[in-house]
């Protein structure tokens, strides 16, 4: 572990949006949104899932879609990235990711944007695409810390493959349930609960003046920052007990690189 | 509300880390400290308190303490600085002056420091210096949502003053207690619960090979982080419930300015 | 510590009432409906602030007013008071000012009559005057101890100043929200949160038939059983940990008492 | 629901200790302790039962007596008491008694205990007689809200009729088990957790230095204290959902009263 | 403690439900609903209190059921019963029961439907008869350790004796509540919580198609369950902290058996 | 949803236990294990994963073991088994199986070993293997609600692999950290916490005389109880919210049968 910050000097930082469904028709679009927003010494790329679903709502899915996310995200490490995001605001595989990385960032929409949202305002409400997404974010909200800090789950009754398809529809509700947040629940700010969701938070914030958070942006800047720790402080994952890594050398003994497709990435 | 990014160009950020005691010795020793760790595009001041207490220990510190405080940042907010640091771990007066500035960012170490050590690893013990200080320590914990975040707080039996007249010392009673923490508490990450503990987590965090967070730089990133979300993507203090503000007439309608030295601040 | 009690002879309670706002108007009102309700042994001084905000409904009017309200409770120890209350419900400066009290007494509203609500009855509802407050509040009602016990805050849409200005609005308004408050969430008893909804409790508790508690008396009759708690058994605040207080020597050699005004309080 | 305070007037308070074990030999040193720390306006009677076990030490001890001491409550209030207390920690049929109650004020020393310590100091210890007692008495200590402020459970190894055998044996075992509690626990303040442990809170006061709670006498002021409120704000027990009493019509009519002793109590 | 077990032979399992109120007109009703779904090997007896209150919606109704309900258990260990069922979903005297019961099982509806509910869904609403049960339901929804499961408690605004005496009245009710907390409290499985609501789950179920829980038949399974486990494994109430039992030496030595009328159960 | 219940009559219970780890050498003594344990009329099937991890230590191999484990229970309600255990404490995938079931239950043995020891007694301990599976073994204490119930977690400082190899080394840790959870932690029960510590319960249980839970056999002694709750009340998994299934055709759609070797478990 030997330092590497130098007085006000920027490091490249080279980070991954892995958009863990099995299309790559927006990958660019995901690129140049995120590029609109990055800081000077970044880079993005954006990969999808070879195969697997092409949505996460449930848990099934997520536990598919696991295996190629878990795969991307440790070649990335390989190739040289400085961190990963994993492109769903439920956060599929984030311990784990951190688990199996050596010192790359791993980061999530899901734990981003409650961390950026728990600082800018009293409590938040999350626009969630459907109900049967709250008892998984609520969980993730509680497991973060920040239930206290949760106004309300309010859904907006639209899959996350709606919201893109008819902008109108999905700012409209959008400014339904927003509006009902802030007016019953007391809200402060507003989580858009879906990478899915992103494009629309401009627009909103204006309107409600109050603070709409993208949650792709919000992984994607918070990235930047944890690199930027890792850069100047050496400050990562501590890789001692929930996050210490499986050795390489008994994944290979059970020929798991083989079985599961994994290439070289434990060699 | 007006949208301020640019694809990748970094705004000037400018910083301003309050010293809330009243020596202006250790200044230049801060400054040159945190441009050590800055980013490319920041620059940071540092200004102590012209009179007050000389540590913040004591609840009644705190409380003396919290009128130049709070003076220093409307202070700069009005210079145009985008982000103001009150450099103590209690965190004093962090909410009060996010009510009271209208977009400038307010940070504090306590808060960005655990919300960073929250993200590293499981669970952090914090360093304190006296068992005075826990359960005010152990009240922001909760306040931040990291109660089950955390896995101790240790008392080095040090005081705010102790920790740079004998490094050798402070570092001495930080490796015991570090041990320990990690031994008997499960820690994973390591929290230097003082400003003044300041200079100690390289050679710590090399010897125990897990994150050591220097609280003063953690608030430093922190705000170089939020004045970015600002910049990039608009997001700042939501004003309307918990962090409203008052009106600067009500507050020059009750002679606040002339009683209280406030300066013009408020007109 | 020599104990001072007898059997059923009762010491006189000197009480300070601090209104810790600038205006001295109501202070001869407030003093008489404080006696029409206090014990024969008892005697008690209203006081407001000679500087200061007229109402402390932002963090921001609390911090500027604390340095008032602590002056006047440690002045008020060295004139041999037995019991000091801070006249905010939401408690500004309680801790510390017991950290400050050798062994004079300090209560707040806030404190006094969530105790008493407590105990009266399963969950009580507080009457808040407008939306600001309800975040403060509900962490103070956290601090005690009693999230568990909190059925609802409602707010009346009104401020600290508008109350006694127009009796009947308050009145109105408060038979609204308590009738809200018992039907849908099942509230037990009622607190008027703050000390300024003085003189209401009578009506509305013959009205609604359950207990209506007068936050200002709550504290004026907590505070004379606090004060019989010392003189009949010697109890009063621990200063070992949380209360522990600052040494008078290191105030004055940091010229505290001159830059702040403080009088010879810790001579 | 008339109101009947004045000002300054103190109104008698008739109180009833209810030592709900069936022995009295000790009820007459209970009534002069009781008395040596009274009000000048309070007179205190002291019953024990008349059938039932000696100590209360098991859930089931507890379950046998609630129907006595359930007895002795109502018949109080027939009797004009303002108060009873009923003298166990573990709070046996508290709640069914103020369910029962009109308007007498019902208290115990856990409840009551508790709520003093709470304002006393950041965190209590409680010493208990056995490890036996400690998850009825922490579940007490959740459901009047102090589990925050709960620093620990200690035993002394003895039981209710032993603390008064061998008054120098149970001295020293509090002593021990207080010295850990503040060395190790951080307690703040300390119960002694029986009523059985009166007479010992003055001198371990005076060699600890912060408040050593007599549960006793604890019971029996906050006892005033709340005869005090219903006397001069005619605040006492909501009778509406957790407290609301069953119809006396309606126990008549099953032969209650004849079946199980209860004399005329009911009628 | 000898082990039992034996492969895939089913032992008898005779189990008492205790119809903890003082009328045997259902008594029969009951065991012919019980045996409906009892296992091949149960056998199942329906007792009622020889005296005492006809439902237990007060607390005082419990506190003097209790003696016979302790009672009646007792007997029904020393009779050979190898599990006895407190047959009221409030679970009155559960933990007494354990603590005087040496291996026999004690189980009841309230926890029993809880411990299935909990497995069965997300979250569950209960519906009780009046708003008068929710603060203690809501007690033991907490101390069995599934607040976070609890969608709502729901009044039918009925009492126990209503329920079955107006069944098309009762299930009406029961339709309205059950919809509005599948729709509004987001319920995934509903509790129906007075076991004097037996017999309406299986319309319910099928009209509303998710777990419906009949109480009754609950803690009747949960009993079989139980007491399975105990014959194979030998597992059964741990006896040395919350459960640790009283000697019967000194229940006699106090005349506890004659004074209570409690028969040889102590012998 | 028709309702096969019938007076006393036992259906069969066709129970797989899925042993997670890609071995096959232990099946049959498992089987044989829990035969020995099994009611009259329950079947058990053992089977092993065909290619994946040895143990689940680590979350990543949690992950990849999902695939299989997922496919095992979705082809076990296939071919009509009542019940699937995946048999690893630590209950991965448990959730995301009830998703996909439509009515077959599962189980795992940490969530029934909890159920089981939260009513057995007061707090329970759990014995894991390494210090690495407490965060998240209390991660799912706290999801499954019993965060209160838990003394504590102790690490035997053994590997999965390591306890069935030297069962005298393993019984010896046991006991030593069983003792100290006894005498330190005041736990009341015992749990084993790996499914590889199976068979020695029983010696230790008679030694220390509390349960002592072996959770391959709660969770198949819960298997058997759930079963029988669909067999005669139609309770089952809520498929509503947290347990709602994703589409056959929308998973056929997206290829995933053919990608993931699913087979025809989703035709």
């Amino acid at each position: 572990m030997r330092l590497c910050h130098g007085g006000g000097v920027d490091m490249n930082k080279k980070i991954l949006y892995i958009k863990p469904s099995a299309y790559d028709t927006m990958n660019s679009q995901i690129k140049r949104y995120l590029e609109k927003y990055k800081d000077r010494a970044t880079t993005v790329d954006v990969v999808s899932m070879p195969r697997g679903p092409k949505h996460l709502e449930y848990l099934y899915y997520q536990s598919i879609a696991q295996l190629e996310i878990l795969k991307a995200v440790k070649k990335a490490e390989q190739e040289g990235y400085d961190a990963a995001i994993i492109g769903c605001f439920y956060d599929p595989g984030l311990y784990t990711a951190r688990e199996i990385c050596q010192t790359m960032v791993v980061t999530g929409p899901g734990e981003a944007a409650m961390h950026i949202a728990a600082v800018l305002g009293g409590r938040f409400s999350i626009m969630v695409g459907r109900e049967k997404w709250i008892p998984q974010i609520y969980s993730n909200v509680c497991k973060y810390g920040f239930a206290a800090k949760l106004a309300s789950c309010r859904s907006l009754g639209l899959g996350v493959l709606d919201f893109q398809m008819d902008p109108d529809r999905t700012a409209k509700r959008m400014r339904e349930e927003i509006r009902y947040a802030i007016e019953h629940d007391r809200a402060e700010a507003i989580l858009l609960g879906c990478t899915m969701e992103f494009g629309f938070f401009e627009r909103l914030q204006a309107e409600f003046n109050l603070p709409v958070i993208d949650v792709m942006l919000a992984a994607f800047k918070h990235a930047e920052f944890l690199v930027g720790l890792k850069q100047k402080m050496n400050w990562y994952t501590s890789k001692t007990i929930t996050f210490a890594p499986p050795e390489a050398e008994e994944i290979r003994s059970w020929d798991l690189p083989q079985d599961y497709g994994l290439g070289d990435i434990w060699d």
